[in-house]
């Protein structure tokens, strides 16, 4: 296809107004310029990232192409370019790796100054433009990555070059919240064989960092959740326990310490509540217990306990996407899938064609899928 | 010296009243029971644990003899106690290692679960009973070591065997704070060679975290203290910039952020205050910056911050005697000291005869002394 080809029409799912069906348009993707890559779609997913933004950011003067889950072919790449040609086989991720800024030369760090996650910029970095548009009329990125859409424009950071010989329709979950959960365990919390997990929060980032918990080899993963309806579901991503806070009338922290006979050895939480971050936090045992927070807090919220549950030597610990650098860690993700070390089927609890895409929106608010995927050629 | 020459008098420095001078007594001390060891004193010192519990807990029904920083003999070993013999030199600890409970199991952890520090006990695990008494009253222990006395018991969990050929009057201070100090540094936040370290508060175990600093290879050391007197003696434990919070109208965490772009690698908290705790945690860079508290906070003390903080990455950990365990661990650090590897002579700034224990007191009471070793036979 040459770019003559790609100014004409292109099925896009456009947020037009925050919290509004998405309505697929005939949209228009200018080619990929300097240190860009310009994408074909074949699966697209959704998480909830995507669902709070619609339905609290889109604003009039800003439409949202959504993004996250995905699995593409690169079609055309910019100049400068060149650890990627048409047909690779890639994952973009909404969040990048420079390559060359302090965090990305970091061992330790994922957070990329240049392409770290942004929910505001909505244009390319390049020339702070968009590369969609509906008639002249820019239509904005969102994250980086804009995948409800059969073709979208990235910059190269944010592109991981994949095994092409792994299913699109699984591995495309990869991109996001499975491997923010999966890494969450084993990057960060990293439990030793036999010991003890608390999971906090049983959507699908929580099954994911369980997946973790269950292929380190962890004797018991107890799951936390309001909703008790999680836990037959969650047995298959080898949660063996479940506490609802709602059923007793002390701290959860407190239940799980009996459970476990001082806490549990590392503990897990995926739900963005402070409160379940603070019961994550003091649920861990003292002298070598580690908790790890994952979910996305509100503005407002703080993080408060008493200091001598720090002091009992306990480390607390965030992570953001796993603490995967995407473009050098995702692809051996992908290998272990490969390898059948993890599973991702289970994740992938429905399917739906590209004209459907609203009904995606549906199954994960009412809470009914983990993962749905969008098949961009229905 | 047989049981009959112990029970004559030998003196030691008893704590009859809270915050009042001790007073040199003859007192009686009885033999060594199962697991238990006598030890003969050579030097001992003082810390702020031991002139904090001086000032506020000394109660009309349980007089101390004081504890910490010291070098002893074996004198004699009761039943069961086969890894000391009389005459090894050896290193007393306020908190022990059983070698049989979980936390001594564990590569992380130093908290025993039989001889975790106890501040409340005063008495032996054996027999619940103390081994100090004068005509027949029972004169209670403190935090197991109870070396304000030319003759004490402990548990032999609580005595680290060290090498014979160390200087007695340097390697005293080990058993304590510049331990605690030293072990935050090198054992939890592990510099790396050329990162950045501030150190909160610059008494005693700022210092020591100081010369861990040093010691690990950090190119800048950045001391925060109250006290601007300090900033000449911590140059010669590394410190190579010096802020004082009061000289600033914002906080201390973004002048640390400002003067190293971003943050500090790592921070060590050793003033106890949570304020200094909150800014020792959020002063360390995002990414791979990680905090570690070490002094003792007050007991409504809340430790608050924004979740975020943790999210983008940051590690927040505790710290109990510098993660040493006491029997497997301070034998190394003695020979640290004995290859030059760190240094103690600059820790230890005055010397007092036994006689003149109080004396010791007022000078850390003053602020003058570092570490003031005692000397048992002045």
């Amino acid at each position: 296809m040459d770019d003559d080809d790609m100014d004409h029409g292109h099925s896009a799912a456009v947020a037009w107004e925050a919290g509004k069906p998405l309505v697929i348009e005939e949209v228009e993707v200018a080619p990929p310029q300097k240190n860009e890559v310009r994408l074909k779609i074949l699966f697209t997913s959704l998480c909830h990232t995507d669902v709070y933004f619609w339905e609290a950011k889109v604003t009039a003067n800003s439409y949202l192409i959504h993004a996250c889950g995905l699995h593409l072919i690169v079609e055309s790449v910019g100049e400068g370019v060149t650890d990627l040609q048409p047909g690779d086989h890639v994952l973009p991720v909404f969040t990048g790796e420079c390559k060359e800024c302090p965090h990305c030369h970091s061992e330790e760090s994922n957070m990329c100054d240049l392409l770290r996650i942004n929910t505001d910029r909505g244009v390319m970095i390049n020339d702070g433009q968009s590369r969609f548009s509906i008639k002249g009329k820019p239509i904005y990125h969102f994250v980086g990555t804009s995948t409800f859409s059969e073709y979208t424009v990235t910059h190269v950071g944010c592109v991981a070059k994949i095994n092409p010989a792994a299913p699109l329709d699984k591995v495309c979950v990869l991109s996001c919240g499975i491997s923010t959960g999966f890494g969450a365990t084993v990057n960060v919390a990293k439990p030793k064989k036999g010991q003890t997990v608390a999971i906090f929060g049983l959507g699908a980032v929580g099954l994911a960092a369980a997946e973790g918990a269950r292929v380190s080899g962890a004797s018991r993963i107890i799951g936390v959740d309001l909703n008790p309806s999680r836990f037959n579901e969650a047995k298959k991503f080898g949660v063996t326990e479940f506490v609802n806070p709602k059923d007793y009338d002390k701290p959860v922290q407190q239940v799980i310490a009996e459970m476990t006979n001082g806490g549990v050895d590392r503990s897990v939480e995926c739900t963005g509540s402070v409160q379940a971050m603070i019961s994550a936090f003091e649920c861990v045992h003292d002298g070598w217990g580690v908790a790890v927070l994952v979910g996305v807090p509100n503005k407002d919220d703080a993080f408060k306990t008493h200091p001598m549950n720090l002091l009992n030597e306990r480390t607390l610990k965030g992570t953001f996407f796993g603490n995967y650098k995407p473009r050098s860690d995702l692809p051996s993700v992908v290998e272990k899938y490969m390898n059948k070390e993890m599973e991702l089927e289970k994740f992938i609890t429905h399917a739906v064609p590209f004209s459907e895409i609203n009904k995606a929106f549906d199954l994960m608010l009412s809470g009914e899928s983990i993962r749905c995927i969008i098949r961009m050629d229905g």
